[in-house]
């Protein structure tokens, strides 16, 4: 078991930027044991202490720090070089979502050598990918994929909420990790961003077969939209490459234009449901479950409102599993796996 | 001005085995002098020499070798690696569609650099690449993308004939290459199926970009389909990154299923037009403009029942630009582009 040092300097406060760091410590398969943001040492955040410098940390005795923040560019500063060098140096195995890689990194690979310990690219895909063989509609499990209407809504939470609500019912469920936040949460998948384009749908499948190995339901962590001007291509090459048979589509409640791109605007949720259904692999019709609603930014009432509103829009149940639980959207899963004529 | 040697051992008889080599032949800016198959040797394709060895085509005074073929998997056989490194030592430059990168071959980049001539991998990817800035609305050209219902529909091939018939006209035309014949063909461009996902859209603003720099009319080579279950992905990442105002639909007469996965199907073509438009960026909605039918393995008048039947069925032009001219078509782009409420 690992025990992990949470990397997050000047970041934590910020839940955005220290996504990777707080995925961990909410639903990560192995303990954080401390913190690291010398803005806020001394402090505590769910019991875990918050430290100012790698050898602070020490005596609660980490194995593996985890650079737990997202900087622009992926790219590693000269500050955050001086603090994965003291995990280095202090004996600690690092992991990285970074999109530079720190096992590229000649000075970083060469003190790694010398202390004996790993550098963990999260985002490196496997060398030996491949277009997708057909296993993909073969292996016995079923395939959700947690999909969305932009980057940012909340899938990779709403999938672990439900694998852990389906687990609690005795399901042999399970979370399929496709960026680095849940690769660093669940200990294995695929960042399929970072896959060569030709590749994505082969990653997908890979995901899924692997998945089917260890469990029978599986819940994939969807990327982006297929209606993002950026990362759509992404978005479809991970929905026919896992080849669903059922959605959960992640909508932030409210929001028309895509984030930070608000010349892009994000077509009404009943058009959104419709296109996705129309889009699937003629091989298996998709259906839409349930639309995971993110109401973090409205107070309770009105969050309630617009769940009632969005399922008078698409006529599908609609919630916010991780504010009012995961019941209602893994029963309406459950119910439309088992009859798949449903609905 | 470069003068061709196209490599094609083995391979020139099938046309879709020396894809390149044809394509350049046919569509090329510069001439191909000479054609390397030792099993046609001494014959002529279309006037140009076909000859068994390296040495054999020096009198015809190549300066580039282009490896012609698409072998399976992209990898250098011995016997190819022994015909590059002949060119190589003849002092010809040698560009490369392969997956494997030569100017990552020790050996070749040491051959090359002792011989003063070039390594070009025509699919590696810029290494400055990013996602789209929005710089892919803001030009002034107008775009039209040859879409596909699969892969190996002949979208290249329209793409440059429609582009050839508008250059025809007088339009400041341009064919926007995607692939590596393409890029051996118009001498630019960029490799989408080999970027990293991330980065597709990225890659197709850049190319449109370019494009407007240098012509009004822009014919972007699209690559596979946004049905089909391997490369849907670039596809659709190529689509939204170009965001053109119409695209030109291409799909072989009476195919149903996806080639060589018999498995998937290809939906008919009124739907595949309808989700085609459906899934246009909302920023800018696209129409397809017409069906571009590949009747290459239909008798003629099997061919132009062919087309009518499409015709009928989608509502819009269908010709073969191919085989019976690229003016039908080019006619119903032009006049959509003229009045974009028209139709």
């Amino acid at each position: 078991m690992k025990r992990y040092l949470a990397l997050a300097e000047g970041a934590f406060r910020d839940a955005d930027e220290s996504k990777t760091a707080r995925g961990v410590i909410a639903y990560g398969r192995d303990p954080v044991v401390a913190i690291l943001d010398s803005t806020l040492a001394g402090e505590r955040f769910e019991g875990i202490p918050i430290v100012a410098r790698v050898e602070d940390a020490l005596p609660f005795q980490p194995s593996t720090a985890l650079v737990g923040v997202a900087p622009p560019g992926g790219v590693l500063s000269p500050a955050w070089r001086e603090i994965v060098r003291a995990a280095v140096a202090a004996g600690l195995d690092v992991e990285s979502g970074l999109h530079v890689y720190l096992a590229d990194d000649i000075e970083l690979s060469e003190l790694a050598r010398r202390h004996g310990v790993q550098l963990r690219d999260l985002r490196r895909p496997p060398t030996d990918l491949t277009v997708p063989t057909g296993e993909n509609v073969r292996h016995g499990a079923s395939v959700v994929l947690i999909a969305g209407s932009d980057c940012g809504t909340g899938k990779m939470t709403v999938a672990l909420e439900l694998d852990r609500e389906a687990r609690q019912r005795g399901l042999r469920s399970l979370f399929v990790p496709t960026g680095q936040t849940g690769i660093a949460i669940a200990g294995w998948g695929i960042a399929v961003d970072s896959v060569v384009s030709d590749f994505i749908a082969g990653a997908a499948e890979r995901l899924v077969v692997e998945g089917a190995a260890r469990g029978d339901l599986l819940w994939v962590e969807g990327q982006a939209s297929i209606v993002h001007p950026r990362y759509s291509g992404v978005a479809l090459g991970l929905y026919h490459g896992t080849v669903p048979q059922l959605l959960v589509l992640c909508h932030v409640a409210g929001s028309a234009r895509i984030a930070r791109l608000p010349e892009h605007p994000i077509p009404p949720l009943a058009k959104l449901v419709e296109l996705h259904e129309r889009i699937a692999l003629p091989i298996r019709p998709c259906r839409v479950a349930a639309i995971a609603l993110n109401t973090s930014a409205l107070d309770e009432p009105t969050a309630q409102c617009a769940i009632a509103d969005s399922e008078t829009e698409t006529g599908l149940v609609a919630d916010d599993p991780v504010r009012f639980g995961a019941a209602r959207i893994v029963d309406a899963v459950l119910a439309q796996l088992g009859s798949p004529e449903g609905r």
